[in-house]
């Protein structure tokens, strides 16, 4: 099993990129959010709120996510596919139009079991994320 | 326009019904997750994280959320159907596939314009729904 990633997670947020706080509400359309690409098989937009985050990210099959965990409480909910989380050494697979709640600090492994796209939502947002010290991800 | 409800939202939560906390990963089904019909045109399903409430609201053409806030921040990704929220006396038609994010303690009022699904985010989880203190939308 890969090992666990704790790194990025842990690094101090710059100050310019902390999200703006309180604010007017905001409307949203993904096709006009940037899409970035981490890797062949992984691509990522994410929106930013107040406290939560809000990340749409598309995984080809057979992307992994290496086994990482951070403060940050994660909800993932798949739209399209399927993806195999594993945990404490247990594999669940969730699939379209289900839900994963991952606390905070709980490591876990992604496989894209086919082309997938999962909503993600994370609280407090990613930090390692907006500042790009996701390494991890860009293998 | 409908009086802005702030009642329900401002209620203490019993404590036998807050979240539980911490605790392992959960995978959700929605089709497992009680679906509580609070009016003829409105359902709601909601799973509790730690810190986060992802719940799946469906609501029929027509059916309206009066004027309401509360302190809980909100996004709502409408995954069908099209709502139509007005804030501030502006109106934003939110469709499938697009995201509307409310900051905490922005008043805000829902119609939707066809029958529609929208899963909303709410950090910290809604206590008034848990503890079904949610008067204003059984109407």
């Amino acid at each position: 099993m890969s090992k666990v990633v704790k790194k990025a997670a842990s690094r101090k947020p710059r100050k310019s990129s902390r999200p703006s706080g309180r604010g007017p509400a905001k409307h949203h359309v993904w096709s006009k959010v940037e899409l970035e690409t981490l890797n062949p098989l992984l691509q990522r937009q994410m929106l930013t709120g107040t406290n939560v985050m809000l990340a749409r990210i598309l995984l080809k099959k057979g992307c992994i996510v290496p086994l990482h965990s951070h403060h940050n409480e994660q909800l993932s909910y798949v739209i399209e596919g399927a993806l195999r989380f594993t945990i404490h050494g247990k594999d669940t697979t969730v699939s379209a139009g289900e839900v994963l709640t991952i606390p905070p600090n709980v490591p876990h492994l992604v496989k894209a079991l086919r082309d997938s796209v999962t909503l993600d939502v994370f609280h407090p947002p990613r930090m390692d994320w907006i500042n790009k010290a996701d390494a991890y991800l860009r293998k």
